[in-house]
């Protein structure tokens, strides 16, 4: 960060990243020091703030920020006339180009590149030689890693397994044997890329064990968070496409595909061979049962059960809803006779329509 | 794999696994060479296909596949003479003789005998000269591995823990103190065996760890899948008993005791002192509270939370269902007023009631 | 343990360690020496028992322990004059006595102090001479371990965190960058501290990486179980205040405030930025929206979804109820239409209301 970067350079890096499809129209004073991001109503003079949610109007008009980025809409609104001390940064999607920005202000470091000694690389891996493997790390032979890509402190990288460019490893995870996590991708401490998959077939009332032969293939841009769990296929692949975002402790099963832009959050677990479509956004806590597609552009409601293919886009719920336990009790044992209830509603009907017709 | 094996050979080498009780008809060529399993839409003439549901008779009668297992009754329906370049397997148990197949086609490697340089065991710990351990891997005092068991990098074994012969403890898995692992298991990365139960005694507004002394006792043939927990006992033992297939992510508290071949999905939680019964099967992410019992066969839904013990065997469920979100806002809000719906329902009954007889 | 203490001893050393507020009367044999803690129905004549439930009444009268705590109204109840071979120790608080003094008869090891010659230590790190860092563990540069704190086998410190005195750090645990762990906690194996929140910004239909630049911080007393995460604030931190206690697999997003001496059950989950009050308890499975807060002193049912603030303390749920899978299906499938059956009840109100006043 070394003294941070003006609003103006901030402006021109962003532009240019975005090709010119994320331009802003900077208000006030272009050459302020940035130092680094923060909530509106925290940031201090060389900090900046997003307004993307007009709940946070009254707190914006009061901000402290030396920057803040925001609609044109929003900017009308709020200042009738630029405030003192404040440079407005007016752009279509400010959320994004503050992401944009944050990421410029505190950049990932580059990895030291090579190989620390307390790792154990097998002679038949090929490191690129601008990677960086940290200390008890473990390739096992015929694994690549990519260019400026990171290995993580006590990662593990199976037989044959490949790791993208940049993609950044971090310590303890482990990416099973032939299994291919692409380009720029970032995997959290914790998560297994390619145990076996939960198969087995029945016999003489024990469980056979059937071998998992196929591979996970992430492709760019792929984050995975902690503790998540993602098994290789049976016999084909497990895929998770392009761009998807995966929060910790998600559990994808074999065969499993995952569009591409997907964002799947925390807690949620995908049974075997279902199919997610692209740009969809599972809930926290989420179950898809297993054989069954979704929809591209699907939301499915945190903590619901998916037991059927979704066809349609859109959002879907299904949750009990929360009460004083005791309320619970009495509605819940009431459920269960729902049954009942709508038979003795039937039979109101045949009375009275009985009543009406005598 | 080196080539494959006949499918008269594969039938032989089963039969004698199982000691004849799977035995097979083979209609065709027997001499066939199947070097893997695939399937059976995508399988090419050096695979192995199987047929165990009827939906895919279709694809069975056009399989590209070298050879394909199916019971007698799928032969006659569908092949009823056989087809040229596919040879037929007959035999009661399709999908079994599949997965012994599968097994034999992919054998998984037999470790290199072994203690890596970069692994630090206690010279107190015994370790069988046919095991194998991975670099990283710590191994403590008077822990014993088992013949020709492997532990992965980075692993970990604890004080006095036992691995049994011919077990995969795959890279990084934690096993604790005193805590035993039959034999053949297989854990996955990730998995943590025998990390504190959750006891504390409440005492002035706070909470005293009540200290977990039991251990973990794993029967032969069980599978642990990846990230999976299985707390120690607190006083007395946690047990899972012999084949007793764990997937996921799944979290076994202290004082649990799964019974023998019982299969629990991912995700699923089973909170202290629960009792499962043998052969049960847990759907993903079902949630068993405390101190209760489940009886031997039961079914247990995905997703459903079981808070009372269940003493006959069947097939339970207990969950919110799927819509649309708009419907399920109506719906949900109504179930928190049941007790009302069922009070008017209750008044109109009356008030019928006195009109009919006034 | 070394012989165990007498029962007297016990006493003392509890008086002392509550400041006298956690008194026993001793009604027997003060000096018969205790060796450990065990169930009231399979206690030995060397082993203590609790009796804290009244459930357990009839087994206190049989048991075969060495010595029992329980409360004055329990012991008046049960034993009218002391039994032989039994020493009875009354108190105010049984089980917490009991877990105290399970403490003294069971105490952690104290960590062999120094760096095994297998760990990765930077030379800028700060390790107590006093503390404990085990084999292939790595230590980043400025991180702080405290006088008696143990790093378990291949767990990680990042750069410039902070390990509180006594801590115990157990094996394959990961604590990131910055974050601060207090003194006394217990962080068990598997777990993640400081991995990046979830935070993406949309923009063209894929989403950018906000930097999660926020820490970690745990108060003083804390444990936190097997293959939990705990994600650092996206600009601000996340904080796990004094005493609370968070069992396996629990997942905390960036930005949470978890309240003193809150106990979070097994598998729960909390969303982004959520508050939760002091002494809460959260059943396993319980599943927490993101931005919103929930009083002091909550009970939360388990397996119950939170989507809106609680501002009364009260004990909440919101479960389907288990049934058989066929009445399941049945009365689930009237929970998608309890609009309907509204209607018609509203319906036959409405007829009955006319002919009543017809």
């Amino acid at each position: 960060m070394a003294g941070g970067l003006t609003v103006a350079r901030l402006a021109d890096v962003i532009e240019r990243r975005t090709q010119a499809r994320l331009a802003a129209r900077i208000i006030g004073d272009g050459a302020r020091t940035i130092e680094g991001a923060a909530p509106i109503e925290s940031a201090q003079s060389n900090q900046l703030a997003f307004l993307a949610n007009r709940r946070y109007r009254t707190a914006a008009a009061a901000t402290h920020a030396g920057a803040i980025v925001l609609s044109p809409g929003d900017r009308q609104q709020i200042f009738s006339e630029p405030p003192a001390g404040v440079t407005l940064i007016e752009c279509a999607a400010p959320y994004a180009w503050f992401a944009f920005a944050a990421q410029e202000l505190a950049p990932a470091p580059l990895p030291r590149a090579g190989i620390d000694a307390a790792a154990s690389v097998d002679a038949a891996a090929r490191i690129d030689p601008a990677a960086h493997v940290g200390p008890h790390a473990t390739i096992e032979a015929d694994a690549q890693v990519g260019a400026r890509a990171q290995i993580g402190a006590g990662s593990f990288v199976g037989r044959g397994a490949q790791i993208g460019a940049d993609a950044r490893i971090m310590p303890g995870v482990h990416v099973h044997a032939q299994c291919v996590v692409g380009a720029r991708c970032i995997v959290h401490s914790g998560a297994v890329i390619g145990a076996d998959g939960f198969g087995f077939a029945p016999f003489e009332g024990a469980w056979v064990k059937i071998p998992q032969t196929g591979r996970v293939v992430i492709g760019d841009d792929v984050e995975i968070g902690a503790n998540t769990t993602i098994d290789r296929g049976a016999m084909g692949d497990t895929v998770i496409e392009d761009g998807c975002k995966l929060d910790n402790q998600v559990q994808v099963a074999h065969n499993c595909r995952i569009g591409a832009h997907t964002v799947i959050a925390g807690c949620v677990g995908i049974a075997g061979s279902a199919s997610i479509g692209r740009g969809c956004q599972l809930g926290g806590a989420a179950m898809i049962a297993g054989h069954l597609s979704i929809a591209d552009g699907c939301v499915i409601g945190g903590g619901t059960l998916v037991a059927r293919s979704i066809t349609t886009p859109g959002h879907y719920s299904g949750v009990f809803p929360l009460m004083p336990h005791r309320d619970w009790e009495r509605n819940a044992a009431l459920v269960r006779h729902l049954d009942e209830l709508r038979d003795r509603i039937r039979a109101l009907e045949r009375q009275l329509d009985k009543k009406g017709s005598s």
